[in-house]
């Protein structure tokens, strides 16, 4: 162990020195040509064995360049995320128990701490009490399962509902489970039209809290009433926006939420839990259950516990309940809504800049941290400035396409951006416009 | 980062002490009653912040008793798996990064070294170069892919064969893709019998190398002839025994396997490095990203990189490539030779003391590190003496059924497993058996 102790301390310091300086770590957007690591990397595997010390200055050399920094408070593309120092280190103890969740026994604390940190975060984003969580790698996997228990559900069915922003996640769900997908058109805050829901043959809708394109937030309730009439199962995506529903004082985007089948948040995108942590609550275990429930003779237990493999599809499981726990312990309620909070303040700071601006546009309601704008003028422009922006390295900003329009997206989402990074973000952006 | 240094030494030194004891560490399966640990955590989120070292006291004091010690030498169960040093410190670089796979701009370092250790390790096994790899979370995952890659190349074909020990995996994901699913008998030696492959209406044949019930090897060239004759996707399943083809003199277990379409092969289980990391190659990429592209306006990008979210189910992925990096690194082809190797013996001597033993008796042949035995007479007491031998918390070994009957399995793969460790197994079984 000594080894591993000594290799270990290299190792965090590793990390604290990169947790360190990854504000100033530049370009934010990796610059590397397509290739360019595989051509620094040997050919051959080795042979004979290597020190750890060598891996991390290889780690250094040649795979730094090609890092697009995720921690970056300046990064605001996609939905910015955090891995926060208590996750990290929940990771290296996960790793360290290497425990393999597939039966309740393979690692009963696994799978009851999962249970529990579920019903934790249930609570905190005001769930009822009648959803039982598991965690899955990502909501791709998360809606896949959904959708499978729904289409389960409906032999004779077999359409699922969703708006024309929801995540493609959805499309490749249906494409796996062979099912019709039918996009309905948005209104003009690109929110899902009910009106135009048609459940005719229809095994389940996904309605969406905090599309990617926009943040918009379909009409749940609305669409809640349709899906009960027709006993249709009910997803909500809420992989991004769902973590905002810990501050009270936002609930009301998530009304009728609580009326779904089942529900998808990310705490790996928005709470701070290294990647990857999708939570997947749903009033229907049982439909679970008798969707994935497969225990050959090999993996029987004298007990009679339920294994969280018979409610998802991989049969083997980390510890990821780990990272969640010292997530929400180390933040803390309080802590977690301070944080969302002052996301939303400083979202709400970037709009107002680029409102007041002569030649900037914001061009859709914004409900959380994330800000859609353009310069006003032909899409090119705006495709060229943010392909300049992120060129400078300083930030790294993404894009979406609403209304036909090519628009620039600012997603606040690291615990470690402040006013500063934002205000960086607007300089960078009136200059690259200006040049 | 000071409180990050610090919580990171406690952190790490807390995974340095429970390697060194865990050997000793007893029950090596779990003793707590369902429901125990769920008890003994907070029923309700915490409102304020807490220090990171009161997770890891109750780490220590409430989910201690609540592992299954899969890191110990002492664990015989399934197929036991090592989460290396090497690995887990990977692990700790990986989650500090925090890269997410989306798009190959998202980490080009994350998407080059999959690439790169992927086809490493393809050297390694001595599969040809014409396969492309890249990381599953799990052999799950992997088979749903490849089945469905299959599904949709023959749209008029909608039956999936494999021989009646194959994983539940393939039930699942024939669930899932909605395929029939023909099992085929075995012969004496549990292996698929290949006259029986009727391959009318077929799209797809999952062969295994290394069963999980006896580790049989399915005979995959008259499998592959077979399915060359009908067009028909070859997927070999070797998730437990594919890694000792590191060993050049055990290839000729494999052989054939170079023909399939798609190959799995669970690093995480027999090489060393920590949940999650199964190996999925195959030599039709193309045909993986024709059931698997999806790419919407908001993730286009300048370059025309092909994306790994374009090659498998799950659109994010973390940075697993740097935990395989650090093994193959660390340990060698020469490192990881000597391991298998001393399984290999290991699993023989087991071997041989049982054949040698009144009143024992060997089930199947012993093709890698499994050994399958029982005690003469009836299931009921092979099962009772499973539960006794577990219960007494020295070892953990699990049990199959091997034509018709009750056997007790003896699963070698920790890294950290010596003769003495075997030797305590033999020793407790007698004595269980005695009592």
């Amino acid at each position: 162990m000594s080894t591993f102790r000594e290799d270990g301390a290299l190792a965090l310091e590793w990390v604290a020195s990169y947790l360190e300086g990854v504000r100033e770590a530049q370009p934010v957007l990796a610059e590397v040509e397509p290739g360019a690591i595989v051509a620094a990397l040997p050919a051959e595997p080795p042979d004979e064995p290597e020190a750890f010390s060598a891996v991390l200055a290889d780690l250094d050399a040649v795979l730094l360049p090609g890092l697009t920094h995720w921690q970056s408070p300046r990064f605001f593309a996609y939905f910015a995320t955090t891995g926060s120092e208590p996750g990290v280190l929940a990771e290296l103890l996960s790793a360290g128990l290497n425990q393999v969740g597939i039966l309740w026994r393979t690692s009963p604390a696994l799978q009851e701490l999962e249970d529990v940190t579920l019903d934790w975060l249930r609570q905190l984003l005001g769930l009822p009490a009648e959803f039982r969580g598991h965690i899955e790698d990502t909501a791709s996997t998360g809606v896949l399962a959904a959708l499978a228990v729904a289409r389960g559900l409906h032999p004779d069915r077999r359409a699922v509902l969703c708006s024309e922003h929801a995540h493609s996640v959805v499309d490749k769900a249906a494409r796996l489970l062979e099912l019709e997908l039918r996009k309905i058109p948005v209104d003009d805050d690109y929110r899902l039209r009910p009106e135009l829901l048609d459940l005719e043959g229809a095994c389940a809708v996904v309605a969406t809290v905090g599309t990617t394109g926009a943040a918009a937030v379909d009409p749940v309730p609305a669409i809640a009433d349709a899906c009960a009439a027709a006993g249709v199962w009910l997803h909500v995506d809420a992989a991004y926006a769902g973590s905002a529903a810990v501050c009270p004082e936002l609930r009301l985007r998530f009304e009728g939420w609580e009326r779904a089948d089942s529900i998808g948040v990310n705490p790996h995108k928005w709470l701070g839990v290294p990647m990857d942590c999708s939570a997947l609550w749903t009033r229907r275990p049982d439909d679970f259950r008798a969707t994935f429930s497969l225990v050959p003779e090999y993996l029987r237990s004298p007990d009679d516990a339920v294994n969280l493999s018979e409610l998802s599809i991989p049969l083997g499981r980390r510890f990821r309940a780990l990272k969640l726990w010292a997530v929400l312990r180390c933040f803390g309620r309080s802590g977690l809504q301070e944080r969302i909070r002052e996301h939303l303040r400083l979202a709400a700071l970037f709009e107002g800049w680029v409102r007041e601006a002569p030649g900037w546009e914001v061009v859709a309601p914004r409900h959380f941290s994330l800000v859609c704008f353009r310069r006003e003028g032909p899409d090119e422009e705006n495709e060229r400035l943010l392909e300049r922006v992120n060129a400078s390295g300083d930030v790294f900003l993404s894009h979406a396409r609403l209304g036909g329009r090519y628009v620039l997206r600012l997603a606040v989402g690291s615990f470690r951006t402040t006013e500063d990074d934002v205000r960086l973000a607007w300089d960078v952006l009136r200059r690259e416009a200006a040049a």
